[in-house]
């Protein structure tokens, strides 16, 4: 019987044999800091089992499992100095740590990391790996200029926003999986069952990030809630309730994504209140029940062992099924 | 008959012609404009001439020589932003044009576009070209790192000193000519003779820009003698200086090294009066002139068409021959 931790574990093992201080110190040193960091490692672990599910093993695909997540926390270096973040993980972020210069470079080093990590698979697979790890990177960047776009739109279209989680979410998790049943020599079927799968959970994991920055507990949820309405994002829920408002008082939300007042509660309290009559809370939740049941559709169409299935079935239901 | 300018000018339309506008505008508008801002395209053309040495076409060579030019491009962007550098080639540099986060994140971009563009070549090539390429990237940052290090350290050795321009300016000419021999099917024996030749020409180029940034007539230089010592850049004359000079006067420069006076002129004129009276501009020069001779000689060694290789020889000779 595997256990979804004992993934992780192995995981984690790997990362701290192959990711060690080196020369010069001042570019290694924040690249082992932030790997070290934790995380639930839910990009390499569905590597891991997208590879088992194919017919390969979790040790082969333990290279690229480590490349996704070296990308993944390469974007995180990144996007902390961009949005000018102190913390991480309840930790200094590098640039806070270090400097921004030193964010900017070992970001760098990060990415060309993730690359070489790969030079272990023999040239076919290689490329393949190369090719569709290079495709999902750039569509992180895409999401990313999206919704910096965003912030200065007073435009964005639900269709937009969703074309914008996608890339800035989704893509790596399907990718993650993808190159994980790439490992394994898994038929082109079966990689694209796990990429839509992926893509699915991703969309979904999203909306429900954007929903229970609202609703959530705090308690369960680990925040409290509104910090998406005191930072204006025009995450799904705004922008439902923007469409389903009457004219007047959609004009009158907009009027208020324009202001951080000094005491955002009474702000949180109308935007909340807004969008649960507008039906934008219902909207939200509905669209994210799509993607989830899509998702687990996709499971049911996938070939392989059902034990491991099973784990990435568990895996999805984790990262899905909060309390709401 | 072929010109030098001819393999410029062929590059310059196949970069035009890859190198698009595309969604969305605020991610890959700051990409076309730092590759359009022109420069000497000296990797490039090393590449495109290293295959046709090697039997191969121009044509074939050409997604190589673009990847190896965006990540020069890619480079820069990141360097000016860690610089804090207002111009490139006399023009904005992208952080100034737009900002500090566009530039890390078009950058991040464009290290990205420099592997999508060597997809072109099949599996093993592929996989041959993308493993050089990363080891070059991996050593150009840490080249930068140990240039930032390097600021902060008083101990500084020639060998250190070496290994940095070496890492930050020669492997990457280096690399541009292997990957141009690896696109033409190029022997082993080829594609390190090549790869040595450009480490040889990188190290001397560098050193040359040392000694001319002391020495240079600012006419035929383009600019100011004395930017490094006004910036206390332990370069390889200050370092050299300091190794032959006596214990209290090479004391005098090294304090001399932490002021920023309003009026440099008295400083970079003691400072330039010690590095003639000490040997170490005889040094750089006759450093130089060895790595000079080195590549030279490599040359000599190479197989292929005498033309070809007398344009390589040509472009050497133009990087490396300015006037003292």
């Amino acid at each position: 019987m595997q256990f979804l931790s004992d993934y992780r574990n192995d995981f984690e093992a790997y990362l701290n044999e192959q990711i060690q201080l080196q020369e010069p110190e001042g570019l290694y040193a924040p690249i082992k800091y932030i790997m070290n960091l934790g995380g639930k490692r839910m990009r390499p672990v569905a590597a891991l089992l997208a590879a088992e599910i194919c017919g390969g093993t979790r040790q082969e695909a333990m290279a690229a499992a480590l490349a996704v997540e070296v990308f993944h926390n390469f974007s995180l270096v990144h996007d902390d100095i961009m949005d000018d973040a102190p913390l991480r993980r309840g930790q200094e972020t590098v640039h806070e740590k270090w400097d921004i210069n030193t964010g900017i470079l070992s970001g760098d080093a990060m990415l060309i990391r993730a690359y070489t990590l790969v030079e272990c698979y023999p040239a076919e697979k290689f490329k393949d790996l190369v090719s569709l790890f290079s495709t999902t990177a750039m569509e992180v960047c895409e999401g990313q200029q999206y919704d910096v776009d965003f912030e200065e739109r007073d435009d964005v279209t639900v269709a937009e926003y969703l074309h914008m989680i996608r890339c800035k979410t989704a893509v790596l998790l399907a990718g993650s999986l993808k190159m994980g049943a790439i490992t394994a020599g898994a038929s082109q079927k079966q990689q694209n069952l796990l990429y839509d799968f992926g893509v699915q959970v991703g969309m979904a994991f999203q909306l429900q990030d954007d929903y229970l920055d609202v609703y959530g507990n705090p308690e369960t949820f680990g925040k409290q809630p509104g910090g998406d309405i005191i930072e204006n994002k025009k995450t799904y829920l705004y922008l439902k309730c923007l469409e389903q408002l009457p004219q007047n008082q959609a004009w009158e939300l907009a009027q208020l994504y324009t202001l951080k007042p000094k005491d955002p509660a009474p702000k949180i309290e109308t935007v909340t209140q807004w969008m649960s009559q507008s039906g934008a809370a219902e909207a939200t939740k509905a669209e994210m029940q799509a993607y989830t049941e899509k998702a687990f559709a996709l499971l049911d169409e996938l070939d392989g062992e059902t034990e491991k299935i099973g784990l990435l079935r568990q895996m999805a239901e984790g990262l899905l099924v909060r309390e709401f």
